[in-house]
């Protein structure tokens, strides 16, 4: 894979020079070899887990037992639709538990101006971190600058101490786009790239998950997301480089995880 | 069907007394029959079609073509993305085609500060109509006040001669949330009720397309969506009630009309 991700990096950087060029993307170096990972053992799992319910049509029931499931099974986070953020929040105050939201969500077609309104509102009403989906058209005709603007002014609107995850949404991305895409969302500061809405057919790959840690370096992180149904697939996303996990099955992987 | 038609209307009729007692809820009467639908031909169905390109990634180029497509084949209006409004109405400034997007797309799940924002912010980028979808969280706990007062804000946001249709996604569904939307919908301030996104697994239905236009009257127009591929669909959906068809395949279903 070393010859074809220096290719691939290669090209990238080509581009971002061209279109961004007030930034220094140089200092971005290819890293010499496999990304250590976390030395996640499958015990601390649970830990790494937004636990996640997204769907249209999510009631208010569902949420408070997502709340009190994340509690019980000590999960990373919740991630419950924007118009939920404030429920989620009165059940995890002053919990460990971390509220998370998403943003332009699932198709990352809203404008700058919604997608910043959605997360200033969201920290506003209680969300520690906020999921945005970049603007996928923008990626594909190389409007470099919209994505990165849009990523910069969500982080701006949610201010210092909270957490950004850009959603890249791999299955519709080819390798290029996901180096470009997870390269301006790391300069435009992201905490985390994230590969998946679960919405667009398509979920985290082992292949995508180490594309995408290679990609960003140690020092931003990765959430795979999409199609996460039990503990062998949490693992090998972890062991891939992902250092967070969305999925709604996060009990079902405790549970097997208590059964081992 | 008129039996049980009148049973879940007067059902709804009871929810929505009890959650929205201001409203006068008696003069909406069931109609007497079947509503007399416009008298369509086969040859003014494109009239009626909204030109639709709503995938995640769509490009600038695919928004210019189906312009263009609309043009050429007298299509109603082009729906697209948010983030593609400006361009939109750029290519179709002083043409009698309108220009269509979609607010809170798809999953309904966003605040009503983020939909009348999104909105706002498309009418004044050139919007002519906005297909909202509802709130489906809050309808299914009959969180009925949030389902109107989010409809009744973005009518209100959208400004006076600006068309407003709200999106049921009918597909997640019962027969009588159905029957409860539609009233809400028309009630807020409603121009035309629409089935689905084509984002959750289901479209149209002749049976529901019915039924809607049963619930709402002849005062509000019906817009049926998703999975509308060919003439003959799209024609029985004019024979059910729509009024308006939202549909990816306009191009197609105005061939097969010429091939006729």
């Amino acid at each position: 894979m070393q010859d074809s991700f220096s290719g691939l990096y290669a090209r990238a950087l080509a581009e971002l020079k061209k279109n961004l060029p007030e930034f220094s993307w140089e200092q971005e170096q290819v890293p010499p070899g496999p990304i250590p990972v976390t030395n996640t053992t499958a015990a601390s799992i649970t830990g790494l887990i937004d636990h996640t319910a997204l769907k249209p049509g999510t009631t208010a029931a569902t949420i408070k037992q997502l709340c009190a499931e994340a509690l019980d099974y000590h999960f990373y986070s919740v991630c419950v639709p924007p118009c939920r953020v404030q429920l989620a929040a009165g059940y995890l105050s002053g919990r460990e538990v971390k509220v998370c939201t998403v943003i332009g969500f699932p198709h990352g077609t809203a404008t700058k101006l919604v997608k910043v309104t959605e997360a200033v509102e969201a920290v506003a009403r209680g969300a520690d971190e906020v999921d945005m989906v970049l603007n996928l058209g923008a990626l594909k005709e190389r409007n470099l600058r919209l994505v990165w603007e849009e990523i910069q002014a969500v982080k701006e609107g949610i201010g210092p101490g909270r957490i950004l995850k850009v959603i890249l949404e791999t299955s519709l991305l080819n390798e290029e786009e996901k180096v470009l895409a997870a390269l301006i969302a790391v300069k435009a500061g992201a905490d985390l790239v994230k590969t998946s809405t679960g919405f667009a057919g398509g979920g985290a790959t082992v292949d995508d998950v180490t594309l995408l840690r290679r990609t960003v370096g140690s020092s931003v992180g990765v959430k795979a997301s999409g199609g996460i149904r039990d503990l062998a697939t949490a693992l090998a996303m972890v062991r891939a480089g992902a250092s967070r996990l969305g999925t709604s099955s996060g009990v079902q992987i405790a549970r097997e995880l208590t059964a081992r």
